[in-house]
């Protein structure tokens, strides 16, 4: 049995939204628990009982938002200083209003959580081109629901939006059953 | 009199639309001379002479064209190592399919072109949220000019995806006014 | 008279140390007010009320400190919203240990903050190589003080390590003279 | 038998010689073929008959090579664009004199790489913390070889700062063994 923990914060549902759609995807891979749970409320031992992380912010002023950076500074920091989650799998998602049709901000949002897994030590999974919804939501570094038109009217997450996010879960998961329990990062 | 001068690269002929539409912008402002020039091309005479430096590329692969980057490397890396573009004025823009909705890349292309204008000591002039166009063409380092639709299909650069690019070389051309010949940073 | 803001948030008083430096470069430029405050108590009148805003952080697992980034979230958002520090003057500075000899995450730390301003439509101010003190503590975005020696020992912050940053807060207030009740950004 | 490619362009011996020692720890792994050249040289048949692609740059005006980058555009945007290397592993390192004492730019220079390797669909490998060598040649996005001292006197590359970069080759050769063949992203 493989476990993967989504944590995440939301405003108006669209990053919950996406979390779980994240969720679906890695509980359609057999033998695999998922837990999700808000920044505010993932403990310590959460994290550590976890084989992957996947974390998902709405994009704020350009990078994630405060309630994420909270659980990586309160949470993430005292794991790393153990190197006790090191060779684990991690990836990220967001969602935004995306206004201007350049991401808004998304990839500096997902990177800052990418920093936090790699420096955590755990082995990054992208989002390739190929998963079905791409082209609908997302970027190389992670699915993206944009929620929000042209005109910064908010038109909600569309389910074609999330369906990217579905197939991440799924490769995180799997992923996740290949490296689980081998020991291939500085012997640890 | 001022100088303001944009080295772009292009394949198919965004970025340098993009570069135009800027360049427009640019000579809107009075007593104002804009010089546009590939990258290919441009001289190191060119750029010293210059007293704003805008940088536009294509996103490939998430980050700037090779042409970019060999000006970068060849032409920006003596400057820098003489201190002689201390205290101009830099900014940058970017073309691409967007394939995603999330910029698909645009963030780390503009921040890597960014990272020469900080390196240069240069002062740099991001894209307000109320520029005129924004909503359909930017992101807060500056505009982006999407190619696509979202199956990958070309479709050009439509006109009003370029206004907010117009704009920025209006604000980039009056900072550079007020900054013009003034000893500001480190007295140099 | 110009006014400078300095947000700040601090473990061990390295950022602060760094705060301290800048904040006196600032005050170094004649008709200049320095304001120095941490992120938890400056309040939407107190940025709104400031002609630049200087971001600082200690480096946290390769991001910003959640309490700058819960400034950023609570305060900076609303201001972004209605578009009011359009135009005025910012720059970043950081600390850390720097595990690694490698900056050890304090360029997205840094290009967190200045999405934040670049957000806010404000102009950027870099680090000059040409900035006294460079050589020990900075990179092009801005200061860094690294308070670590390479086998993560506490060392402190040594004086030579927050030249630049004093240097760093004069620049700020010169630009900020200079581009003081100008309207050049989208004539705002 | 797992092939490992590693990608590099140099200009004084440095990222060389750090490629190098990213190749002794690849073969110190059983079953495993190590086959290293500069960017110019490589070809999309080398790309494309390997199981893992490690890109390696010195740091230039805070952004990778323009050989670098010209490999990545001529070469990766193919295999890119027909998802060839879908589920293949990949990492970087870099090297570069770092003035500063923050790095000198090589988190974005190692995160432009890291794109292309993301949009190529490849499983990231960070460089743990507990690395043996981490504190004296590295960031958690890869190894990094520091060649100059304070004040940029050249000081060339000491063996004790390539010590991470050897186990960085050695934990993507085991990663790459435990993902070699299976089916994991999208099917693919």
């Amino acid at each position: 049995m493989v476990k993967v923990l989504i944590v995440y914060a939301t405003d108006w549902g669209s990053t919950k939204k996406m979390a779980e759609a994240i969720g679906r995807g890695v509980q359609s891979v057999k033998e695999t628990e998922c837990l999700i749970k808000t920044a505010d409320d993932t403990s310590e031992q959460d994290t550590l009982s976890s084989d992957a992380l996947i974390l998902g912010s709405p994009v704020h002023m350009g990078s994630p938002d405060y309630r994420i950076k909270k659980y990586i500074d309160k949470v993430c920091s005292k794991i790393w200083m153990a190197d006790k989650m090191v060779g684990r799998v991690g990836a990220v998602f967001a969602s935004g209003g995306g206004f201007g049709n350049a991401g808004g901000g998304c990839e500096i949002t997902m990177l800052a959580m990418l920093a936090n897994l790699a420096e955590l030590g755990m082995v990054i999974v992208p989002l390739p081109k190929n998963t079905p919804g791409y082209h609908l939501g997302g970027i190389h570094w992670g699915p993206y629901g944009r929620s929000m038109g042209e005109k910064m009217e908010q038109t909600g997450l569309p389910d074609e939006r999330t369906e990217a996010a579905y197939h991440h879960g799924a490769n995180v998961a799997r992923v996740t059953h290949l490296l689980k329990d081998k020991k291939f990062l500085n012997g640890l």
